[in-house]
């Protein structure tokens, strides 16, 4: 599908086909294109967790105010990130060439330690972006998705076995539509939105 | 371009055509397509400067590690979230039947008031989704772009007036290409970032 149309026509969609399955090649072929989304010095700081297993989908779904799609969609993911993901720079830039490890590796570990606020806004950035990643690819793909942020994530952690370190920054969920979305709620004005140059006075 | 190229082709690109501009109509077609963009609870809290004008972009960049692309893109966008956008959600929903604003619009500022903490996550996740909508409609439109958190936050927000309770959380440049990405700088193993129904033991 061309890209400006999954993004005009991904939409937040509630109602999965319960029996509709992904095969492995499509999880595999989703999750592959979520690890080419842009992370911060290419720390790719995101971790995700796929669950399938319906028992496990039932227990996030009883910890996610009982909404259906969490156990009705072929695959619920928790979009996490590994807080201290710029701990071991190295091995984000093994390709490039020497000078540029030799510049960019030492940045990083500095740049975010000691400050737990940037290395949270970091988390959620990258979040963010992947996961708009895995909605227009799964758009693409035939499939339709849901961000939700409306979870226990104390409760969602301990079923995920997050570990320590690590947050829990949206689950999304995927699957076979059953029913389109309702119309958009109400889109602000452009003018409201969109500034040229600098904010109004 | 077909979604799944414009996500494995989309590089971070330094170089651009300083020469080359981008039309208002290429312009509000971009901007309008990242209003598309999901938020939690539709509430659309992202705000986005697009700076075209010389001197403004080389303010940017003198304060941005002098960092060439941000003046020599034709549009370097400041992505910036309203906290405060949970106040007045009324106006999300005004399409949405009234049984589902009456539902849904009291939920909003109580879920996040008195609550920073998750006023700047959802700044941030909303950030990172639609500038990834950015980058990918950008890329299947002939740009390239660059995500950029190199820059002096503090003085950014003098440059583009940045109005209280307001953040900026991304700088984001878009331009033709001069050069293309180096390789990509080393990817993770998909079994380091990708776990199924939980993370190991």
């Amino acid at each position: 599908m061309d890209t400006l149309t999954a993004i005009r026509e991904r939409r937040s969609v509630k109602h999965y086909d319960p029996h509709h399955t992904m095969s492995e090649a499509e999880i595999n072929a989703l999750l592959e294109l979520a690890l080419l989304s842009p992370t911060s010095f290419n720390m790719q700081n995101w971790r995700f967790v796929v669950v399938t297993d319906p028992a496990q989908k039932d227990a996030l779904r009883a910890v996610a105010w009982n909404q259906a799609q969490v156990s009705e969609a072929s695959i619920t993911v928790l979009l996490c990130a590994d807080l201290n993901a710029h701990e071991d720079a190295g091995r984000y830039w093994v390709n490039a060439p020497q000078p540029v490890q030799d510049m960019l590796v030492p940045m990083v570990a500095p740049f975010y330690e000691n400050n737990p606020q940037l290395q949270r806004d970091e988390a959620m950035r990258s979040i963010g972006i992947a996961a708009q990643t895995l909605m227009l690819a799964a758009k693409s793909m035939g499939y339709d998705s849901c961000p939700m942020i409306g979870f226990d994530p104390v409760k969602v952690a301990e079923i995920i076995g997050l570990p320590e370190n690590h947050i829990i920054g949206m689950m999304l969920t995927i699957g076979k539509p059953m029913k389109a979305a309702n119309v958009r709620g109400g889109q602000l004005p452009y003018e409201d939105v969109v500034f040229r140059d600098k904010f109004p006075g």
